[in-house]
């Protein structure tokens, strides 16, 4: 048998205010490794164009910089409150298109699919989330914003899925559109 | 006085299903011409990474095509149905990014805007809006789908709204619409 393959991803919980960005790098069944973690912020008086772009510059340059085998995004639902759901739907947009043009597999999880992979507990609240981040990454020091520590749950949350789906899909093939007028 | 100048603008009804695109172009107080319409279809089956590529794919290939000045897309409203709206919202985003990387001025106006623009009545049905398009861009057929049609009303609204906006305006008309949250 091979020895597993090092996975690197970025993790990234999509807003407009504040988009948390965070890259593991780990082995199926090993504690992953921290390799980055930070935070975009943009301004809500500023234009949504100039905040979109923003947000794409940013996210190009952990691309560039991290290179990350897959992205993972959270996946955005609407139970939340509705402004916020927009500008959540815009900047996970953005996230996933920065990914596809570079053609690396995108993935998206649900907020409770984290919670219960980084928990055990689907409706784990944001404390016990950052808790377990810091102890698996071995953090000395709390993630912060919360938006950074809920990126990181997200990058261990699909590096451990994917170490369980990875022998019957290749994860993140993504299908390719036809698209066109 | 300078003869009004000719714009060019692009509107955009976003969707992921369909994508509405209009072109149009005129100077303020003339009945404008029309320059393109059309639409991009995603299947719903395909990942959200394809779909977002192929919108952006399109938006992309429309701007080198027609070179709009610039770029109208419908703002975003979360009452309507809660799959749409997120479709909705990241289809826009991609439209407001590729306009924005162009340098290209983007403006948001909401359904009622347009559809008081070109009916005289905010709550004007989509039939009445379509024959309105089409009487003003004197087109002999309908254009389908209706997100086209859409799209083209957006594109009418916009040129209309920012001619009377130019000159000091009309006091107390039309409130001038931004770019928003």
């Amino acid at each position: 048998m091979y020895p597993p393959r090092r996975t690197r991803v970025l993790g990234v919980d999509p807003g407009l205010t504040k988009c948390g960005l965070g890259v593991v790098e780990g082995v199926p069944g090993r504690p992953p490794g921290l390799v980055a973690v930070g935070v975009v912020r943009t301004a809500a008086q500023d234009d949504i164009a100039a905040r979109l772009l923003a947000v794409e510059r940013e996210i190009d340059r952990w691309l560039t910089e991290y290179r990350p085998d897959t992205v993972a995004v959270e996946r955005v639902f609407s139970q939340r409150n509705v402004r916020t759901v927009m500008g959540t739907a815009q900047a996970g947009a953005v996230a996933i298109l920065c990914a596809a043009r570079r053609g690396l597999p995108v993935a998206l999880h649900t907020p409770s699919e984290v919670k219960a992979a980084v928990t055990g507990n689907g409706r784990a609240g944001k404390d016990q989330v950052t808790t377990m981040v810091m102890r698996l990454l071995r953090m000395p020091e709390r993630p912060r914003p919360a938006d950074a520590a809920d990126a990181l749950a997200l990058a261990i949350c699909h590096l451990w899925r994917s170490a369980i789906a990875a022998p019957a899909v290749a994860a993140g093939q993504l299908s390719t559109s036809g698209g066109g007028t």
